[in-house]
């Protein structure tokens, strides 16, 4: 019998953990969402602190597949694309669509920052002026930078560009359009004016929210909605 | 002919290139650091440009290896180690040495963050004060929690703890030694309190600089001094 994919992510909230969720939804294999069970989170910081075994990870998310625990967003995707079909069957490929997934992870540490600039020991009410000024640049000049990185990546797509690489959907995708759906929760009026220049993304967004697993979930209770205790907060003085 | 292998990053700064330039040298492989020879540093921003092709990066660094082009440090050593022998043959170990470096590129950026704590289109003159608040966090929480957690991996490593993974040195190895070091220049009295707590990690650092390949690269040229240009700064202000 296949070992079951066990997720261990904060509850509610979308946070890293939704990035593998929406893996494992679009290829519509069945997962554990440990956290969200009753006694859940227990079950997370025991396996996480690991008494003096191998800590399964920094932080969550981590996932526990059968004998094999892995942590790191990025390293998770890596390890399920080939299980899930969501990866590309060359190296180029896969190397490619990790390499964008750990750009993605860093614009996703960029938006969280904007309300977190001195670190996450301090409450966003300790430093918000400091975050005016990080979600002021961010939005001027950070979030059209890594939106024009993505929008030249589909255009230059041989493939035809209706995903990031090649002719297929990648977990890649699925992450492009978490990054584009909590940058317009957190920053709405800064994307109104950004996505004038990414046609292929505001194309590339509608074309992932339509596939039928995706709809399905995104309709679901299964999805938690952003709200201010994660990566992606609106605070409508950071935006403008 | 086996293809030559070509690193791209800004010269001046040992910044995330040195990461790929250790695994170079330490399995004493021929690599040309091209954007240290004349002229090296237009050809770099013209192959990360790209024109209207597949851009190279979002950023340096990045490696040319024939025609496959690989950005993002972390995917750079991923693809890096099963060819210059620097990781595990399984699967799960090439996923948790991948893991491990991951999380050093998380300390990486946070190290960096300490004097640029609102983003790196202001200088640090501009953010003093911003920078004294989350250095001193940095300080205090962060570096003893990540220390503390490869300290727990050398710990509790099945294989005797000389090394990260197993019994054999990995990239993630390196990378240990590069951030230890770093952390060791910018913030060189916070660290002597925090290394009482981790006299493994210390051996560590001890085993990695003595290995002959990497004593020669160190006392050599070609390894670039810490400098206040790149991610490790020491500003005396910022550490205590």
């Amino acid at each position: 019998m296949a070992s079951r994919y066990e997720l261990f992510y904060w509850p509610g909230i979308p946070g890293r953990g939704e990035f593998v969720r929406l893996a494992f939804e679009e290829a519509a294999v069945a997962y554990r969402d440990v956290a969200r069970e009753p006694g859940g989170v227990d079950e997370m910081i025991a396996l996480q602190e690991s008494g003096k075994g191998r800590p399964a990870s920094f932080a969550p998310p981590f996932l526990r597949h059968g004998r094999i625990v892995v942590g790191q967003t990025s390293n998770i995707l890596l390890y399920l694309g080939d299980r899930l079909r969501l990866a590309p069957a060359t190296e180029a490929g896969r190397s490619w669509t990790h390499q964008i997934q750990l750009t993605i992870a860093d614009a996703v540490v960029e938006a969280h920052d904007t309300h977190h600039p001195l670190g996450g020991d301090f409450y966003y009410e300790d430093q918000k002026p400091e975050a005016a000024r990080r979600a002021a640049l961010f939005r001027k000049s950070r979030i059209p930078l890594f939106l024009d990185w993505f929008e030249r990546i589909l255009a230059s797509n041989a493939k035809g560009g209706r995903y990031l690489v090649g002719a297929r959907l990648t977990y890649a995708d699925l992450s492009l359009f978490q990054l584009v759906e909590g940058l317009r929760y957190a920053f709405p009026k800064a994307m109104r004016r950004a996505e004038k220049n990414c046609p292929l993304i505001v194309a590339h967004q509608g074309r992932v929210a339509e596939r039928p697993r995706l709809a399905a979930y995104l309709a679901s209770p299964r999805r938690i909605p952003f709200n201010e205790h994660g990566i992606f907060r609106h605070y409508p003085e950071l935006d403008s």
